[in-house]
């Protein structure tokens, strides 16, 4: 059995992206964020749908379509349909942001 | 945007189910028990496999080889294979226990 908030690097000079599951008809991944973002200009596209929840910490999510922003705090979740791009606008840069995300195709 | 600790009964006569995301590939539930076990002698068998996450509380795995107990609390996770037996043995009387559950075809 592992834990979701245990080893953590003390040095994150990029985000951590981490496996938790890997089968045929899900993925589940660890993010760890510390103030980082995504790239100013770019977008995630991507080809399966992901549900996610911030764990811990705090973050901002961006959407291209309208540049909605949501604010996103321990608990918060929301569904991302395959190819709504979309971008880590903010996290916070005094903790750290632990997301659990779940790929998966199909919408 | 909905939040997993959110929406709680104040009443909770029986453990509470509730899909989260719902696809042709993958389901996710929130569980919420506040001292609820699964009832004596009975066992989960499930078709489906089943990574599952303590959210918030405490509780206890036993799963029927081995008589094999787990004690989980905020952030343990593992996965069940499909059709591994199992049942909630324990969870705190006095506070709610939150799990997260993705199901899933295949192991």
């Amino acid at each position: 059995m592992d834990n979701l908030f245990s080893a953590i690097p003390s040095s994150l000079p990029d985000e951590l992206f981490q496996d938790i599951l890997n089968t045929d008809a899900v993925r589940v991944e660890r993010i760890v964020s510390r103030g980082h973002v995504t790239p100013e200009g770019d977008w995630y596209d991507q080809d399966e749908s992901e549900w996610v929840m911030v764990m811990k910490g705090r973050a901002t999510l961006m959407f291209e379509e309208g540049r909605r922003e949501v604010y996103m705090e321990a608990g918060d979740h929301l569904n991302i349909p395959a190819h709504q791009r979309h971008r880590v606008s903010w996290t916070d840069p005094d903790q750290d942001t632990i997301w659990l995300a779940v790929f998966y195709s199909g919408n």
